[in-house]
C-alpha cells in the first residue's frame, strides 16, 4: 500500500498538485554540506576504484572505536537494508521463521518471505504501550527460529525499546540459541537513551546507517557489526554480489563521523520540535497515540478507522501518509513521518486533525 | 586464489616493494573529470535521497534509446554483479543447474553456487580458440538448467564469440525454454564489433556496466536488459534489498553516456596499444595466447605450467598476475590484465617475457 500512496503522489505531484509528504521517512534536510564536499575530494583523488568488500580500513575503524568492538566485526554495506537481507540469506533456510515484533518495517518481512521463510508476527498495541510480551515472543519460538528481528526505536510507533523487555528476550534467545537482529538506525537520533543490544551480551547482530542519523538516505550507506564468523561471511556474499560501497561514499561517511555531534544535535532537535508540535496539534482530536521517543513518526489510532480508505482521502486535500496495514495488522492506524520542511509539518497537521475533530 | 595473490600484493605494497598489477581488472585510467562533476553538482542539487529501485527515468530512457528497447526493461543495478546475482537469484532454485562456458568469471560460479544451484562448466581451449561448442553445449541442457552464461567477449580470454555460435546456442536454449544471461561489459570497448544478443531474438538478459567502458570501476553502476517480467522482478528485489543505486551516481553515468563516443575511443585506444604491444613482447616466447579482440586480457599457455606457482614466483620478481586455476580448469595458463600505466605495462611484459624465453 506504502508503493500504491506514493505512485499517487507522484501522479499528483506531476499534475501540479502540492502534496504535504508525510508518507515516507526521507528527512527533507539536505546532507551537510561537509560531508558532500568530502566525497567530491575523494571521486577527484581516484578513489573511484573496485575496494575491500568488507569496507574502507580507516571508517571500520572508526566505527569499531564508536562501538567498542574490534574492527573486524564491523561490514560497510550499501545501506541497512542490505546488510539485514544479507544476514537473512546467511541465516535462513526454506521453511526456517523469523520473529518480528508488529508494527514493523514491511522490508523485514518482504526479504525473509522472498528468501521462503516464514514470518511470525508477535503483535503489540497502543494501549499497553507497544511493549513487547517476552514471554508470548519465546512461545513463538520453535526448532526452525533462526532469527528474531528488533527494530528499536521502532518504526512506525518511534517507541524505545524497554530495557528490561530486552534483558529478557537476549536472554530467551541466548538459552535457545536464536540470533537477535537488531536494527537501530534511529538510535543515534532518538529523543531518549536507547541502550545498544551490544550491550546486553550474546552474539547477535546490530544493523547501523548513516541515512537517518546524517540524513544520507540516498547515499546507500549503513553497516552490520556482528561476531567475525558472521561478518566474515556477509563480506563473502558483498564479493559476489555488490563488490563494494564506493569509496567516496565511505570517505563521506567518515566526514560525517568527524561532525558526528554537531550533526547528532542539529538533527534531534529539528525532529523533537516537530515531535512535540505534532502532540500539541493533534492532543485535542480523538486520535489516540504515544508520545514519539526518537524521530520521525507517529502511529496515531482511531478506533473504527479504515486507514487505506483514510489515507487516499486525506491525499485529495494534499496530505500523504502511511495506512496502519503497510505495518502489519494495524487498519485503524496511519504513520505520519514528520520528514517535510517545518511549514510544511504545521500545515500538514493542521488537516489531519481537522479530519479528527 | 585472486584473492590470496591480492593479499599478498597489498602486503609486498606496505613493506614499500612497488608491484606491477596485472592480476586485477581495474582500470588505471582515471574517471574523465566530466563525470565527476557531474556527481558534485548532483549532490550539491539535493539528489541525495530515496528514488526509484528501477533506476532514474532519464537514465532508463537514454539507455533504452541506445539499445532500441522500451525503457520499462532496463533496470539499474549497483555494478554489473548485481545484477547477475539478481537473475540467478530470481531463476535458480536448489538444485538447478546453470550452463557456463569455461575459462570463466569467477563470480558467477561462487554466486549460483551459493544459491544451491549446480555449475556445469564446459570447456574451451585455446587449441581451438576458445571456441564454444554449441552440440556439447546442447548436450549439458537437462531439465534442471535454468540458465547459460555467455561473457561476450571473454574474461579471461578476451574473445568475442563467433556470431553462428551464438545463433546457435541462441537456437537451442529457444527451443529448450532455457535463459541466457548475456554479461557484455567489455563489448563497448572491443577491437572488433561484438554483436550483442539482443540481436538475436528470444527474451533473453543482458548485462552491461559502466565500469569497464567509462573506468567508473568503482561506482558500483551497471544494467540488466530484460523483458518487462523478469525487470519487474529485479526491481522488487531491489527495494528490498537496495532500494537504489545513489541518484548522484546515475547523474554520473548520465554524463557518461553524454561523452561516450569520445570516452570509449580513448580508452579502447588505450587498450588496443597495450595489446598490440604484449602480443609483439611475447611473440617470441614460449607463451601460447591468442590476440586480444577486447580488452583488457591476454590468457597465454605453457604446457606444463604451475600457474599458481608461477603467479606467486612472478610476485617475487614485481609482477602479479592470476593463475588460469582462477577461471576453471586452466592450470597451464595465467591471466594479464593490461590496466597498468603504459609505462609499467612495458616493464611488467619485460619481465613475463625474460621468464619464458
Amino acid at each position: 500500500m506504502l508503493y500504491e500512496i506514493n505512485e499517487k503522489v507522484i501522479r499528483l505531484e506531476k499534475e501540479g498538485k502540492k502534496i504535504i509528504k508525510f508518507n515516507l521517512g526521507d528527512p527533507d534536510q539536505q546532507t551537510p554540506t561537509e560531508i558532500i564536499n568530502a566525497a567530491f575530494e575523494a571521486m577527484k583523488k581516484g578513489k573511484t576504484k573496485y575496494a575491500s568488500a568488507a569496507g574502507e580500513k580507516e571508517l571500520r575503524e572508526v566505527l569499531a572505536e564508536i562501538h567498542g568492538v574490534p574492527a573486524d566485526n564491523i561490514v560497510v554495506t550499501p545501506g541497512s537494508k542490505w546488510a539485514i537481507f544479507a544476514v537473512m540469506y546467511l541465516l535462513l533456510e526454506k521453511g526456517d521463521n523469523v520473529i518480528i515484533p508488529s508494527p514493523h518495517w514491511t522490508a523485514y518481512d518482504l526479504a525473509a518471505k522472498s528468501l521462503g521463510a516464514e514470518v511470525r508476527l508477535l503483535k503489540t498495541s497502543l494501549e499497553t504501550e507497544w511493549k513487547v510480551n517476552p514471554e508470548n515472543l519465546e512461545r513463538l519460538i520453535d526448532g526452525k527460529t533462526k532469527l528474531i528481528i528488533l527494530n528499536n526505536p521502532n518504526n512506525p510507533t518511534s517507541k524505545v525499546m524497554d530495557e528490561k523487555v530486552v534483558s529478557k528476550i537476549v536472554e530467551t534467545a541466548n538459552r535457545k540459541g536464536v540470533k537477535i537482529l537488531s536494527d537501530e538506525v534511529y538510535a543515534d537520533i532518538s529523543f531518549i537513551k536507547t541502550k545498544s543490544l551490544l550491550e546486553y551480551g550474546g552474539e547477535h547482530i546490530i544493523i547501523k546507517s548513516f541515512s537517518k542519523t546524517f540524513a544520507m538516505t540516498g547515499w546507500r550507506i549503513g553497516y552490520a557489526i556482528a561476531d567475525k564468523q558472521i561478518a566474515d561471511k556477509i563480506i563473502k556474499l558483498n564479493q559476489i554480489t555488490l563488490t563494494n560501497v564506493p569509496v567516496f561514499i565511505q570517505d563521506a561517511a567518515l566526514k560525517a563521523l568527524e561532525y558526528r555531534q554537531k550533526i547528532i544535535q542539529m538533527i534531534r532537535e529539528d525532529y523533537w520540535k516537530r515531535a512535540e508540535m505534532a502532540c500539541k496539534m493533534l492532543s485535542d482530536t480523538k486520535l489516540k497515540f504515544t508520545k514519539p521517543e526518537a524521530p520521525f513518526y507517529l502511529f496515531p489510532k482511531l478506533e473504527g478507522l479504515d486507514s487505506e480508505r483514510f489515507a487516499f482521502d486525506l491525499l485529495d486535500k494534499g496530505v500523504a501518509v502511511a495506512p496502519g496495514t503497510s505495518f502489519g495488522d494495524y487498519k485503524e492506524h496511519f504513520r505520519i513521518a514528520l520528514t517535510a520542511p517545518d511549514d510544511e509539518v504545521e500545515v500538514g497537521l493542521k488537516i489531519i486533525a481537522e479530519a479528527f475533530r
